[in-house]
């Protein structure tokens, strides 16, 4: 086994005693602090009988023993950016917690408004006290936003403010921007610690296991899978039609189907479709609204945007990070839809119901589960920061926290392998068309 | 006091003893049936002041000494006509215990899909076993439709099929249908009793204390509007805007934004109001915004439905029960907005969060206190179609159930007093402006 | 029709105007005020072939054109005492926004923990931003507790602090500790107006339609109830046992069973019941268990009370209410059930789940419902005190706020009539025995 | 690396192809089929310093290429045993839709009532369409029970009946009985799979990552945890006490405690602790109340047992599973809470509100997160049972889904390490004494 990924650690600081030697909660038992050596396994699923197999680990996450910053020195700021996501709040309370408690930092701002708020707005001081009830809270109190990134406004304010740890919590742009801001940082060799906490309810973030409240997004998206499912049982020829998160990736689609079980078919972005002749999804859809009488669909808001007719301007456009705008899905497809039926079975009734549950899948509180999640995720970041690492991510890899490279997890992207066994799990929970196979069956 | 507003009554039955009487579960003590003198007062608010006063009053409804019906002889249809409401099911499965239970009867059947299923469906046989767990289902296992109300072939599938109680389960458009229904059953002199249980979500009908399923979609209406308030917070000038259920009465907006409290304006069918100039509704945002920096609005579906722009087609339209088509009112209420802000302040950041959760509202099983109305409702229609009684509504009217006559049910319309302290609480909540005063004065 | 009953007038005080007039969100338009003239009739059923009827009848709650008190010159003191109820909070918060935004008043006051708070504790200053968010949680605030009844404390530390309205919550004996109070403040000519609002789970108490919090309630019990009938079901001769508030009423228990309709047998305080023999209980389950493999027996706390054994001291022991200690009606119920199995089959399988969801229900925060009805309640309240009236409650009358005399109230209690149809329903849904009729049977 | 641990294979049976080749919803590419030779490793985290280090792999989980059963000659027996635990009702339906839908195996039964079922009721066909909504049911369908394990009798049924795959969901004594079950199908020389499936809500299960239903579990206390929060802070001098679930582990009273964060005192079976003296539980709550007003007390059932008095009977007796009966800490606590504070404050006001949610926890239907947990499970089980393992259980380690010896995971207990950072956390979340360093401080 080699070394594990390096992390870039801040060289200009002392070594000192970590205060959870004094803490009155914490025993540092053998094995207690994490060692620069201990290291988490990238893989675990191997076969014996391959030649060589990849040896990937990464830092583990935890205490060390030694710690860089002086708490009483430490200047820390919290900032939250894009759009929002179950937990947001757990992660800002336990970083202020954390950081008070375990270490004695006193001075810990929250930055308004995404990355904006640094240049543009008063940043807000938090305490214990201040955050004590947001894990039950929704959203951000700190508040959020898309785009405002102006690198060297952000990092002037970062020096103008003494900021020596900055902990940015936001989606794949944010996370891109954050490894500028580290570059930068380091350009000026300003000694200032940088971690990135990948936010993503769509849970399209690599190497890490899954994302912060994902597993609350799966299961309020069951409610809207409910609902759509009753919508359709209790009309003649009624379609269910949910629009569930995933712009480019159809986690949440995926596990709110196998969860929920209610769905005849689930689209996501990973797969084409298509939607006439044989094999194709209206096909599927005459046949299951002739045996049962009702079908619920599920689509996931990147699936099948190139499908959807664009105007000039519409091509053009994008949204505030720099993404392209997506189409709503879920109002083409009913608008298909009913032009489908309407031309095939004139005479017949025929419903769609179309229920877009974004927001109040993802403005509600983190569940339980969730809520572990984020505390242990703050209390990694909090600890592998203090360490003197930064330009690094925190996550859980095989179920253990470790210490990720900022850049690499900026590049990776999880998308749903449709060839594995999840994927076929789901299809074999709708029956739905295979349409890979299909379309190539049909273009012979 | 004078007499009771009257009812029809089938009038070539025999009567005969209540199986009650025998039921081993009652006892029909002293006070235990209803007789016909017993009344329920319309009104129970009195000026002692006052001159004349009303005194209209409606038959309690209840288990009458004797029957009309040979329990053996009954056959009882059911249907669900319209869109869905919580509680559905629960009138339904309480139709059918009831008759079987209470009355022995054994021949009870449902119409499937609304109107059109008694002249082009199977109707399903129904017993206490089928139904068993319905009251815990959402939407109507017997399935709806709009339209298809073709007077002659649904009474001409009545004498066909021998149903001699009919039970109608439906809005406005589907009461005015059964009175034509009870109509042309009295033309034709057929010996079948035909009552009407309204089922309005948003709560429009008249004469009755409230209808079922409206407590229910409140509660969630309010999940709804605790995101759209989330979602507004988070961001930075951020506005969350709630469609609500209530086509020609604002209800439900109403009663959710009295119930949260986070809500700045509410929107309803029964208040004119503007969006420019002084007192207007754009003025009240800006100014909200600058104070709070996030406002959440509630819009029932029939608010300014004058207001939005129609295409020539979009004038013609009509649904399936001929009502004018609705255009969505939270879709242009975000373009406008967007619109206003941009044009008013194009540089500063601005979110719109739109959130319609029609369907996640209006597909949940009931709760309890509408599971409990919903059987007294149910067991209040047997007992007085089975003592004879047709062409009635069943409801209740101050806290007791009383039989209505069906026409008077239909002509009325339950719509908000916006001159009423429950609207003047609703404004003292919100300070939101008085859209009606501002236009005097602005006009002047 | 004769007057209303009367209610007691602070008669020291000015008559002035009711600022509502220049509040800018209401309109006091024409029938906006209330006259004391205005009255709520208290029955609605009539037998219109009596020879004469009652005609008791209420003031009406609601705003007065004129009030008594300077809102300057308010000085308001809120009390909640006893167990909780959900929807504690709401009230306190509506008394408090509605002083504040309807009146004007500035100087309102919560006083901590019960009656005791009077004169041991210190009142805590209240005001709109104190209170905004607690209609969203449960219990009180302010805190409360049994007992703490010291007339003479109470009435000087009123008189010293110089409160001139006094707002109590609370259930039956605290009720009736502030119809002494409010003697007391008579004898003693203070001008000081004493409302009450009947806190009660239970909904035991009478004349007003039901209490605060019930419906909420209820709504939690099927929780309880539905984890009980699992348990049954996933056992051999499995008995859910689910023990309910209700010390000397049944409603929650009937209601509970109503809404949920998994319950084979609800027994209640109102009704005797009887254990061995022919018609007893242990028959019944026996052949219950025999038929469908398990039960769910339903208890409020206050049935059979006297059935269960009792040492001496538990005889003699109350409570700081002075009540009757209750002895577990669920825990004595477990044993009796095993032992009655051990004897009967004593090598078959068997097994009592027992269930007390108790504080699980009660801790709750208030339903929309019962939110709404708390601030009709509260705000009624506020509109009565302002006016003069003393010594009053305010409630629900069939579905018309009125204002009740305060010692009337404490008088009543509202118990399940079981000759009625509601009681009858219950057991046509339970099939359980009639233990009455049983009983009369089994003694011949 | 070294090979795989071990797993027995059956040994008479004859390799056959997968018929999932030819199911038109799995595509048996690359990769699709899991081989013999890959695994799972059973750590992750190294320490590159350390010069030796375990190499443990279990065989990877999933579908073979070849499978050893005919599926039409397949009699499978699905059994459960032990209490209740969230997700139940999911590994049965998914055990019998993976059987039916991906094997096309037809001849599917399910035990009633644990293990006595084999031998003394009728086994009960499965089919999808019977277990078609199972997954949104709490418990087990096929009814569970304690004890009735009489090896031979169970072994003779198997035999009788012709099952040659049974499948054994239950908990640490069940599982003890597969063990011998599958050994003494070896010795009998029977061609039958042998899979146990954990059931433990606890998570005492070692080995895996988790087990099925613990997620969902928390997610329920926490509503207990804040019921009691509410009342303890409602009261004087209020103590919340909240007992759940954890027999000799703690794991579900440490997840709810750090996941509510409303928690002051979290007590569990590994840590002892002391009531009286200094650093002792009173001293701790005494000094909690006088800074706060009210404490919420955590304990899970297993703590303390030794310091509960015992009578004579109550040191014998032992429970269906033959597991020493465990006396009611939470019982115990409420009484010696009292006593503590009549003897220290005699005067003061003081209430403990003791909630035992145990039922309305683990009767729940699994959430989201563990539904899908038990659906990979069932699948994982029926690939290893179809490719001729026996002994085995299937369950998630590290993520991944292995393989490993019955014998193995029976031995195994899952106990919270009170010396690793998860149990710092909640004593730094609690702020709670340290009662183990502090009885040795107090020994001195």
């Amino acid at each position: 086994m080699t070394g594990a990924t390096s992390i870039p650690c801040l060289s200009g600081l002392h070594h000192r005693r970590n205060p959870l030697e004094d803490n009155p909660f914490f025993h540092p038992s053998n094995g207690f602090y994490i060692n620069p050596s201990d290291v988490i396994l990238a893989q675990v699923a191997y076969d014996l009988s391959a030649q060589s197999q990849s040896r990937v680990a990464y830092h583990r996450a935890g205490p060390r023993r030694e710690i860089m910053y002086e708490p009483s020195a430490v200047k820390a700021a919290i900032v939250t950016c894009g759009g929002l996501c179950p937990g947001m709040n757990t992660v800002i309370r336990e970083l202020v917690v954390g950081l008070w408690e375990l270490y004695g930092v006193r001075e810990i701002y929250g930055i308004p408004a995404g990355y904006r708020g640094f240049y543009s707005m008063e940043a807000v001081k938090l305490d214990p006290k201040a955050v004590h009830d947001w894990h039950k809270k929704g959203g951000t109190v700190l508040a959020t936003s898309r785009g405002g990134f102006h690198l060297h406004k952000i990092v002037d304010a970062i020096q103008l403010n003494g900021f020596n740890q900055v902990y940015i919590i936001g989606g794949d742009g944010t996370m891109r921007g954050a490894v500028e801001i580290f570059k930068e940082i380091s350009l000026r060799k300003l000694e200032v610690g940088i971690t990135g906490i990948p936010k993503t309810v769509d849970n399209d973030v690599g190497i890490i296991d899954r994302s912060f409240g994902f597993q609350t997004a799966v299961e309020m998206a069951q409610q809207a899978i409910s609902a759509a499912h009753v919508e359709a049982e209790s009309a003649v020829n009624g379609i269910g039609l949910v629009k569930l998160m995933g712009r480019s990736t159809g986690h949440i689609a995926l596990h709110a189907t196998l969860s929920s079980r209610d769905v005849d078919c689930c689209l996501i972005p990973e797969m084409d479709f298509y939607l006439e002749g044989k094999g194709g999804l209206f096909e599927f859809l005459e046949k299951r609204l002739k045996e049962r009488g009702h079908a619920v669909l599920v689509v996931a808001e990147g699936a099948g945007q190139e499908m959807i007719p664009r105007n000039e301007s519409q091509k053009q456009e994008r949204d505030e990070s720099g993404n392209p705008v997506f189409l709503d899905v879920g109002v083409w497809f009913k608008s298909v839809l009913k032009d489908w039926w309407g031309r095939e079975h004139p005479d017949e009734l025929f419903t769609v119901k179309y229920i877009d549950p974004t927001y109040m899948i993802r403005a509600v509180p983190a569940n339980a589960t969730d809520n572990l999640y984020c505390t242990l995720l703050a209390h990694s970041a909090i600890h592998g920061v203090m360490a003197g690492y930064t330009g690094f991510v925190p996550g859980p890899i095989n179920g253990n926290y470790a210490y990720i490279p900022l850049e690499e997890v900026a590049l990776t992207k999880n998308e749903v392998n449709t060839s594995d066994h999840k994927w076929a799990w789901v299809r074999s929970v709708t029956n739905q068309p295979d349409f890979e196979t299909n379309f190539k069956g049909q273009s012979l």
